[in-house]
This record gives C-alpha cells, sequence and structure tokens, in this order.
C-alpha cells in the first residue's frame, strides 16, 4: 500500500517521539513491502515562532493532501501564563480540527498488566479496564458563540442534530466491534442540549439492535469511571464533558505515556498520543515514544493494516516485557533506556 | 441562641437520615441550652404528587423566613428515565439555588482513617487529603438562555463580573481561612467566560497577598484529583464544571455517605449531604445517617456555634471508632447497626 502522511511534530518532546514513530513506520513499510511517503509541517508554538500562525495554511495544505497525519504534541509553557498572548499554540490544534473536520475523538483507555501499579486506582479495581472514549470534537462550547467584555462573558453549547447523528453513529459502530456496550454520556437533566442527544440516541438505538445503550449523567460518569472503570466499554460524550472525560480516563490507567489516539471526520484522520508536550523534558532522550508508537499502530489499522498493527502492538508489548522502558515506567532496578534506545529495539524486533 | 430552622427531608432516604440529624440537633439545643424551632416543607418527588411542584411557594416563604434549611435530598428513580416528565424533582433543587440566591456550593473533601480502604484510589495517595470545593451554583450552563427543537439545541455558559466576585471572594476568604491556597480551575484556553474568571481572579489576587493561587485547567484538576489530592487547599470553580470536580472529589475520599455541604448566598444558607436520595433502601433502616448529621455540625458552625459543632464531629468520630457503623462501612464481622441505632448513639454520646 502506498500511503501519504503528513508528519507534524510540533513542541516540546514532540520531535523526539516522532522521530521514533516514523522510524516504526519505516521498519513495517520495509517489512510489508509499503510505501510510506513522509511530509513534514510545522505547527503548534514553533509554528508561531517560524511563521506567526500556530496551523498554518501550507500545514493545513499538507494534511489535506495526505491520507493521514501523525501528530505528536503542541503547547509551550512560554504561552502558559500569558493571558496577553494573542496567538496560542492550542489554536492551532482547534484549527486543524475545525479545517479537518475531525468531529471523532477516539481514546482507547488500555491498562497494561506491568503498568497497574501506576495506577492512582487500586490495582483490583482497574484491572482488566479497557474501553473508548469518543468525544465529539468540532462542536460545542468549544466553537460555539463567545463574547467578553470586562463586565460580562458567555460561551454557546450549540449543537445541530447532523453533527450529533454522525458522532453517535460512530459510537454506535465502534460499540458493534467492541463488546456491544455504549454508554451515553450527558446533562440531560439541566442541559438542552444534553437533551436533544440523548433524544438522538433514542432514535438510533432500534437500528442498533445487538447495542445495548445506557444514559448516565456526567457528574456521575466522572464517578463511575474511578469506582468501576470495567463498567464501560465504549462511551461517547460532547466536547467539553469529552475534554474532561477523556482526560480522566487516561490517567486512570497508570500507562498515559502509553496511550494512543485517534480523530477521524470528513478528511484526513489523524492520529497523535494522549499525552501533551512536555517542555521541560524536551531534548533530554528521556520521553516514552510508546503512545507516539501505537498511534502508528491506530493509523495501520485504520487503512485495515491490521497484520501491521498488531505487530506494531507484539512490539510495543514485547518491550514493556523485556523491561526496555524509558525511566517514567521503568521497574527499580531497571536499566536506563531513552526514547531513542526504546524506538530501536522496537523497530530491530518489528525487523526480525 | 434561638433558630428557626427550615426542614426538608425530601425523597428516598431523606426522611430517615433527617430524623436523626434533627435528634442530634435537639440534643445539642437541650445541652448548651439554645432553642431550634423546626417547620416542615416539601421539596422534590414528594411535592411533586402532592402539590404538582417539586419546590412549592410555601416551602420557599417557609425558607426565607428560616435562619436556615436542614435538607436531605430529592429524587426518585420514577423520573430518571421518563424524557416526558414535564415536572421534574431535580427542577425543584435548581429553583431552590436561584430563588434563595445560594450562589456558593461548598463541599468538604475529607477522608476518614478508618475508611481510606473504601476509596477507589489507592491508600497511601489518598491519605491526608483535606480539600473543599467551592461551586458556583446558580451561574453558568444551568441558568443561561436556552433553546431546543427537533434539530438544534444550545444552552449559554453566561457570567457577570458580580457573579463572579462575589463567589471568588468565598473562595478567597475560605482559602485564609485554611491553609491559604487557592486553586481556580478553569478552561480560559478555550472558553471566553473562563477568562473573564481568570482576569478576575488575577485582579483581585493583590486584596488577598496571604493567599496562593495557582489556575489550572479543568482536564488536569479531573486528573490530579485522582493522582494527588493533597495538592488541594481550596479550589474553586464554575456551576458545571463543579457538578463534575465536586462528585469526583466525593467519591475519591470513600467516605460519600459522610460528606457534608452548605449552600450559601444572598439568602437563607441551606445545608444538605452530598449523597443523593437512594430510593431503592428507602424505609430499611440502612441508609447512613452520618452525612446529614455532619450537615448539622457545618450549621452549627455557620452560627458561630464553634463548641456545638465540634462536639457533634466529635461523636461522629466516636461513632466510627466503635464500629457504631451502618452496614456500607461497617467491618468485617462488625455488628450491623442502623441509621436510628447510628443516630441514637450520637444523640447519647453528645448527652453525656
Ligand atoms: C489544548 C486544549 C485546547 C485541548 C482541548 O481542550 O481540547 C486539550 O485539552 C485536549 O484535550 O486535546
Ligand atoms: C440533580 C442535578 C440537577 C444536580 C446538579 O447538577 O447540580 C446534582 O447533580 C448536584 O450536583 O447537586
Amino acid at each position: 500500500m502506498k500511503l501519504k502522511i503528513a508528519v507534524l511534530p510540533g513542541d516540546g518532546i514532540g520531535p523526539e517521539i516522532m522521530e521514533q514513530g516514523i522510524a516504526v513506520m519505516d521498519a513495517i513499510a520495509s517489512k510489508f513491502g509499503h510505501e510510506f511517503e513522509y511530509e513534514q509541517a510545522l505547527c503548534g508554538a514553533h509554528a508561531i515562532d517560524e511563521v506567526g500562525d500556530p496551523f498554518p495554511e501550507k500545514t493545513y495544505d499538507i494534511c489535506r493532501n495526505a491520507d493521514a497525519v501523525l501528530f505528536a504534541a503542541v503547547g509551550d509553557t512560554r504561552f502558559d501564563n500569558d493571558p496577553t498572548a494573542k496567538v496560542r499554540p492550542e489554536q492551532g490544534l482547534l484549527a486543524m480540527r475545525k479545517k479537518l473536520g475531525l468531529y471523532a475523538n477516539i481514546r482507547p483507555v488500555q491498562t497494561f498488566k506491568c503498568l497497574l501499579h501506576k495506577s492512582p486506582l487500586r490495582s483490583e479495581l482497574v484491572d482488566g479496564a479497557d474501553f473508548v472514549c469518543i468525544r465529539e470534537l468540532t462542536g460545542g462550547m468549544y466553537f460555539g458563540e463567545k463574547y467578553q467584555d470586562n463586565d460580562k462573558a458567555y460561551d454557546t453549547n450549540y449543537y445541530t442534530r447532523p453533527e450529533i447523528e454522525r458522532i453517535l453513529k460512530v459510537g454506535f459502530e465502534y460499540a458493534r466491534k467492541r463488546h456491544h456496550h455504549l454508554t451515553v454520556v450527558d446533562k440531560a437533566n439541566v442541559l438542552a442540549s444534553s437533551r436533544l442527544w440523548r433524544q438522538i440516541a433514542q432514535e438510533m438505538e432500534p437500528s442498533y439492535p445487538d447495542v445495548s445503550v445506557d444514559y448516565m449523567y456526567v457528574d456521575n460518569a466522572a464517578m463511575r469511571m474511578i469506582t468501576e472503570p470495567t463498567f464501560f466499554d465504549v462511551m461517547i460524550t460532547e466536547n467539553t464533558f469529552g475534554d474532561i472525560l477523556t482526560d480522566e480516563g487516561s490517567c486512570i490507567s497508570g500507562s498515559m505515556g502509553l496511550l494512543p489516539s485517534a480523530s477521524t471526520g470528513e478528511s484526513t484522520p489523524v492520529f497523535e498520543p494522549v499525552h501533551g508536550s512536555w517542555p521541560q523534558a524536551k531534548g533530554q532522550n528521556k520521553a516514552n515514544p510508546l503512545a507516539q508508537i501505537l498511534s502508528v499502530a491506530m493509523l495501520l489499522e485504520h487503512f485495515n493494516l491490521v497484520d501491521e498493527g498488531e505487530l506494531v502492538r507484539k512490539a510495543v508489548d514485547a518491550s514493556l516485557d523485556a523491561c526496555v522502558r524509558t525511566p517514567e515506567i521503568q521497574v527499580e532496578g531497571g536499566a536506563h533506556y531513552g526514547t531513542r534506545e526504546v524506538g530501536m529495539w522496537i523497530v530491530d524486533y518489528i525487523k526480525k
């Protein structure tokens, strides 16, 4: 297969982990006889510095014309406490989502046996947790009408039927591919937008008789996720709730540094780690490349390269088993491996 | 002291736990020579059944003319999955908040040593967690303009400067009474309303030089609360985020059934347990009355009855130490005590 990949390394540790992601793609390409062609593009703080725009038009063009985007992370502490900054790295992220129509953000929450002790939850609670959070990514308060002056401000949580239908469709279909259990998370006891979500989900239920659906208020979901994470199979929710719940979800697994995500929609899909740009660790060869590498696995699977995706996952598991790990997940007394060393080990495993 | 207390037992287990709350108030009154006068009023599902309104005008009058409201819980499963129900118990709650101007919802999150093992978090993480969540309760998406038809819907997250200032003032002052650390939780990288919150908090900072303030995005806060709950002292946020975070907070302590709350504002303050009406346990004498009893402690402290509040807390601690506990927190092999038995034990302790 021939694939054109837009490569967006972004800020902080982004370029380092991306290097390993690409190395893994190359190893897969040569093993399976595929042809992956890459085109790098600017985004984030980096892009602000170079061209004054966190998601430049040129980057957009490169993404649009690619089959998939492999993204690392954006964000820089310089911008975090500067309310006067008019252009911010995160705007690049939001622009990318909107322009590529990435309405479905898909985040598998998976535990790794050897990292269970890293979870803030008791091991017996989180053991076996394996669910997917689907977050609507181009609507709601993120993109609704906003206003702010010195005395008042508002955001509008606006959703239309087509926006809700298309994301719920993703949820129902995902549930079908998994354990046929969909949890629709909303605040229908308070919000009009949530009531429309719930109404539409209820209308769609009969078309998916093999999927069992339950409805949960967001405050309950935030609790259930930590008191009984194994309850969930596929959870779906709107943008703002999804921002909170997907982050909560990724941190309960204890494997934050290992979690990939996919954002799909109207145009080119994007694959990226769940974690951020960790500016403090930049250039130190200590960031964990596994989430980036597993994002490559999701990318491959998206194009039905099932064996290829599986081999990447197997290689990652093997590296964990062999204790070839970056410092933050290394076992006591284990040797220190850097970003590059972990990546190279996985590449070698794939090539074997 | 003479106090007029409006008593709102509500639904489910509400009346049973309220009975114990009142018994404790009476014990305190006779021990310290106070005069507490009660007036019962309808609210919740109960009030819908009797007068068709979950927060009837008469209840409002009784609350308005009281010095404090002691509230138990509302809600009934009958309404939960009935999207056609036009009148719902929760509307009573929202009406009460709005009409009494209860803009500050204060929820201490406290751990009890003997219940640490009940926490979903690892004991070593949650041990020592002791913070207060302050949630704005009469603004934001809960009360902003709403619209819904078959094809679209919206809610408006609207805040004005005075609304933000008065709640932040509560936060700063609470921090002063505690460990001088205030965490303002928002989503200022995305929401206009959050940017106004952050701007105003920054303006107010110089007036509280003894309070150290930090700003945290809501997605981060949802993670931090489970990865490092001891980080927080006083956390403050807007209504919708507060709904999610306060619930997450109360469940990490492992002591959900023991957590009280206060809602204060323009008129009569309300004191109530954090937990819900648990309709399934209604009439079974097994609900834990401790959150209701600790709500009484908060009520007393609100009126500067410090010794009285402390005695109630001491009595609660003693009941836990003596393993006089309701089933869900009883130690293995411990005797079974009902709602009434726990309440009576605490009353006896106070009278001694
Ligand atoms: C950086 C921010 C705008 C973004 C969001 O809120 O969507 C991030 O938190 C995320 O979840 O990807
Ligand atoms: C019942 C519901 C309207 C209410 C809320 O969302 O405020 C509840 O969840 C709470 O937190 O008190």
